[in-house]
């Protein structure tokens, strides 16, 4: 049994890759509301980004509007990306712990997901009953990449900001190996502030691509220890004209940059 | 057109109650795993209650963990809801803007709930989405009715709590008058002290019977000026041996002590 973030190191070692390919099927950037046409747009973005991928992240929001339909396109997404890459639910979960059971039960088990986004702000109860098995990870949100990240996870208490509070509480969950935090790679300050603090939790870093971050720095310092995936949604999924090709060439350039960077 | 805090406060008001039903749906709790008849007990629990109720909230973990199966019984459920109680969904989303308009979409225009329950943890880009539409209400996590609650929620800054800045930012929010706040019965000194900073706020509470919060403060206070709702889950869904009688009863008895601490 390997613990999760060994697993997510390993593969990144092995494929010389750290990219995590967002699925954030956006019916308006793909330019149709036909469902049938977004499912099958969703299997080519896959399908044409198999060799460069370490890890998938379907957004739970761009499934769930469509209702139950929605559920069963995210059913199928799951079984379709399969077991040789890390499956991440892209969810932002937190509820008390009997709330917390269940969606530890939606996504591990029934979902199949190997690890999941998690919001801090319920505490300690709202993590647990997804650190169980070592094999299923989290990724707790620490310093977002949208611009409101700092109207409270910059607030300063102690000599030490909310963000970098979670990042040391995090620490403390990871007795199993299977914790990691969500970085965005817009706060390059934070996040390598963050990978000082946490030196031994896996990164999940968004906000390279369509909002802008910077992706030398983001994969250089979160791979200083540990494993830092770089998450790419709009940049890959509706690149070019949308094509297996045009998709496939997108990856393929974000994935020489990190080699670049790293190798 | 009646914004969202202003319909509350009158229904609130007209039935003389403030019970807000929360259709937790445990199939251990239930004590059957199938899921035909936990649809028709859902069903149940909410004819049972529809004179004493003014609120319903399925918590939207219990349907996920079903995957689309799970989503039609959530459509199927605020279908028959229908439009004389407020709908609440219990998700606690939290993302950024781009995603977050994606989950008002989910919740407001596919399953049509009247309002939603959010995490404040990434600020006002991924709370903006869900505040457009002033019929359409949110409630943030203020003080949450967990024991782990405390790990971040009574941080001190700058001699405010973290719960304390969340209540005044919401106040910035609610221009449409459509923004509320989630408050747990397990912590009184933190509720009245929210009141006093959110008096225009609604408010959610959650947190009395099997969390043990006390009833009497939180309707007392919470409704010092505003609204505020007193959810209900395992209480009522599953009080007894689970008839609509027991149902109903469970319910009138916590309607009935609520009048007597308001009326």
């Amino acid at each position: 049994m390997t613990a999760f973030n060994s697993r997510l190191k390993s593969l990144c070692d092995n494929r010389e890759s750290w990219l995590c390919v967002g699925l954030d099927m956006n019916p308006e950037a793909f330019g149709s509301n036909d469902l049938a046409n977004l499912k099958d747009h969703t299997f080519n973005v896959i399908d044409a980004t198999r060799d460069l991928a370490v890890a998938y992240k379907p957004n739970f929001a761009f499934f769930e509007r469509w209702g139950a339909a929605g559920f069963a396109w995210l059913e199928e997404t799951a079984m379709y990306i399969g077991d040789d890459y890390i499956k991440i639910a892209d969810a932002k979960r937190g509820d008390i712990g009997n709330t917390a059971i269940q969606y530890a039960d939606s996504i591990f088990g029934h979902f199949g997901f190997d690890c999941v986004t998690l919001s801090p702000y319920m505490g300690r109860d709202s993590i647990d009953p997804f650190l169980h098995d070592p094999e299923k990870g989290v990724f707790i949100l620490c310093r977002t990449s949208n611009p409101s990240a700092e109207d409270f996870q910059n607030i300063l208490s102690d000599d030490s900001k909310l963000f970098e509070k979670v990042a040391m509480w995090a620490n403390g969950l990871n007795d199993k190996n299977n914790v990691g935090l969500v970085v965005g790679a817009t706060a390059p300050e934070e996040l390598t502030r963050i990978r000082e603090i946490s030196p031994d939790l896996s990164m999940l870093i968004p906000g390279v691509g369509a909002q802008g971050g910077d992706l030398e720095h983001s994969v250089k310092v979160g791979n200083q220890s540990g494993a830092a995936l770089i998450n790419i949604s709009r940049g890959i999924s509706f690149a070019g004209d949308m094509s297996e090709k045009a998709i496939r060439s997108a990856a393929e350039e974000y994935v020489n940059k990190m080699r670049n960077c790293i190798i």
